[in-house]
Order: C-alpha cells, then structure tokens, then sequence
C-alpha cells in the first residue's frame, strides 16, 4: 500500500508551516544526528529516498557529490524541489521506493530521513537497495523510534489530574503492522516494527550495522524548544548507518 | 561495584525455588530463544560469564565442546555447580568477570545468559569479551530489555481500578546507569542501558552483530504460565549474537 499523504493539500500546507519553523523537532534533533553519521559525500553516487523538498540532496552536491537523484511519491514535493534546486548533478523523480529501477551495485550511499515507517513492506525496501548499492556502500536511515509507534493513534503520554506528565504508555509492541495517527490529517498511515525486526532485516540483507543512535537534545535545544525534555524520557527517534557487505 | 547478590542466602534459597519451577520465564521464554542461537558447540573453548550452578556449561560438554570454563561472583553458585557436574573438560571458577584472566584469542564462545545488567561497567566487560574471542569467536549474551530496565524499581504495569493492565509505563530512558529493585529481596541493584548503548559498544569493541532476538512466548507456554501473555505487549528479554571481526 503506497501512501501518498504529502498530495493531500491539507497536510502539505500544514506540514510546511511546521518545517519553516526553525525550532522543531527535525532540525533540533532529527536532523543533527543524523548529519553526525554521514559519510564523505565527494564524487559520490547518492539517492535519497522520500527526498522531500530536496534539500539534502542539494546539499550532498554541495559536497561534492557526483550525482544525486532524490525520489519522492509525492508530486507536491518533486516539484517544489525542482523549482528550489537546479544542478546538472541533481535527479528528481516522483516514484515509490518500490517501484524505483536502478542498476545494481552503483549507488555508494542510500539515505532516507524519517520515510521508513510510512513504508509497508520493509522487507522489500531493505531488499531493494541492498541490491542496489555497491560494495562497501552506506544506508543511512532515520525513523519513528519502536517505543514510540508500537502503540501508535493511542494517548501515549499519561498525565496527572494536574496535567503533569507521568510516563510514557508502551502497549502492544510485539504486534507488527498498520497503524493509524491524526497528524496534521485524520488517518496518516504508519507501521510499526520491532528493534529486532529493523536491524535482524538489514542483518539479513548484507548490510552490516556500524551505529545506532537513540537521539538527545542539546541543553540549547532544550531552551528554544522546551517539549524536547520529554527526550530524556523515552526517544522519538531512531537513526541506523549500516554498510554492505562484501559478498 | 561487583555486586554479589547471590550470595545472599536469603536471595539464593528464594531463587532456587523458582528455578525449580518449570513454569518460570527462563524456561519458558529467554532459554528456548537463547538456545536458538547457540553456535555449533563441538571442539569448542566456551566461556559461560554468571555460569549459576553450571546446567549450561554441563550442556556445551554434552555437545562435545572440548573445553568449558565456567566463572560466576558467587560461592554459593560455584559450590553447587562443582557439585553438580563433574567432567574432565568443566572447570568452574568463582570470579568476578572484570578480575577474569585469560589469554588473548582463545576463546570460540562467550555466552552469558542474564547476567550482564548486574554489572556496572559494560564498556569494560564487552572489551574484555573481546580480546580472549578468537578470530570469528562468537559473543551470546542475553539481559533485560531497556523498555524494563528504563524505569526499573518502579511500578511499571499500570493498571485501572478493576485492576486490568492498560500499559506499561516507559520512563528515563535516556538516564544510564543503577537502579534498584526489590527482586525476592530488598535493594537489588542493576544497571539500565539504552539499546543504542549496548549495540554500540559490541561494534565499537569489534563485534559485528548478527542477530538480535526480543523473544515472543509460545502459545504453549502461555498456556503453562499464562503471565506470560504481557510479553506481547512489551519485550522483557533481549539476547543478542555477535561476533568477532577480523581485525
């Protein structure tokens, strides 16, 4: 199942006014830790998988990457990173990562920020750009962290009468599969999986884990969004580099 | 701290009894997973880290292991262990693992079977494991999951006032280092480690990881200790085979 929910108008107009915010959850924490664990971009090969409004993709260019082809399911996206990047280095093309064709064994790094968990069929996704990347290339990949999708569409931090945040509600972890939020829209569709069914995939697959990171925030962070002390608490987030293995 | 609860005889005589038990979680749930993931035993040098009263060292000869050393902090542990198991190829010894002495690259298999959360150094204990693996020498390990070590000590499940479980409480995640717990007796002390942690040492100190279980009981098993029906809702295990890398 291919969601595409960034051509609902809605949410696309509202999911924009959350990222030109400076203070939010992707550029304060997201973001920075998942910059920590990139590779040397230099007259590498790259593809970006749910590239968005393609600004990563402009930026490994402006690293010295040779080539670097963004793909997104949504129309909104592709064409808002046309318009915003324009480089004879630079691919953008609006597919689903199931239905990307690309020769085997020449992409030299395949990165994907927080696009994972909307994807069904992870066991094809990994397939697929295992197949796709060359001997000694890097997946990096940011995604909802397991603690926090496992019981995902659910009141998930539990208050007091006086409104204090108590903990966090785990339920309902070892049950892979769809779940349903009200994000920006009713019904965005996500999926749940496991720690051991995230890195035991990429194991399967040839691809050797190198770092895990669970994300803090900075003290600085902390002042100019002050929800991300919750952080301490349980992780948002989840971010993987792993390598291909030589076979 | 080399903490030496099983020398506590009051501590010892209760967990005796639930060892005895057939019906109780290691039999039932982190053993029959662990065992999945034993390597091929025969002519092997195995080191068994917190080895109890010796059952699995005693297995590994069974399987034609060449040499099996087991170490564990407590007397009471190793006294029963030596009187239970007699072989040629068994040894036991009472140590605490960061005091262990052992040459460099002689060891096919550590294996340790929830042992590591009582011990307060991981860094230390995983780059110990390290140097006396041999080439290829595999690490099995399994601990409590960081979901339950997280907020250890406090009252997790969370229940209504019918008295029915609504979900398991997460909380200072992100806050390493002892907790205590009131476990058969009072002020048990273990230590909680985020995922990111521990995978991260193991790869940092040259281990490759290559299959992380989060085990699921049986329906059999359910059957026989039906508590175990909370193991769907969230993991208490984690085991985790990792091995040696070429340097």
């Amino acid at each position: 199942m291919k969601q595409n929910i960034y051509d609902n108008n809605t949410f696309f107009e509202k999911y924009q006014e959350i990222r030109a915010r400076e203070n939010n959850y992707n550029n304060l924490l997201e973001q920075p830790n998942f910059s920590a664990l990139i590779p040397t971009l230099k007259n590498k090969v790259i593809m970006d998988i749910g590239c968005g409004m393609g600004d990563f993709a402009a930026y490994c260019i402006s690293q010295g990457a040779k080539q670097v082809t963004g793909i997104d399911i949504s129309s909104n996206m592709i064409t808002n990173a046309k318009k915003r990047h324009i480089h004879e280095g630079l691919t953008f093309e609006q597919a689903a990562i199931e239905d990307m064709t690309v020769p085997n064994g020449t992409i030299d790094l395949v990165s994907s920020s927080l696009v994972f968990h909307y994807i069904a069929d992870f066991q094809l996704l990994i397939k697929k750009i295992s197949t796709v990347l060359c001997e000694d290339g890097i997946l990096l990949f940011s995604l909802e962290h397991p603690i926090v999708t496992a019981n995902k569409g659910k009141e998930n931090w539990i208050t007091n009468e006086e409104g204090d945040l108590l903990h966090f509600a785990v339920d309902n972890y070892q049950n892979e599969g769809l779940r349903t939020q009200n994000w920006l829209v009713d019904h965005v569709m996500m999926y749940h999986r496991t720690m051991s069914t995230i890195l035991n995939t990429l194991i399967e697959n040839g691809l050797q884990i190198e770092k895990i990171l669970e994300p803090i925030p900075t003290k600085e962070a902390v002042c100019n969004l002050p929800s991300l002390h919750k952080e301490f608490r349980r992780p948002s987030f989840l971010i993987i580099r792993a390598k291909k293995c030589k076979n």
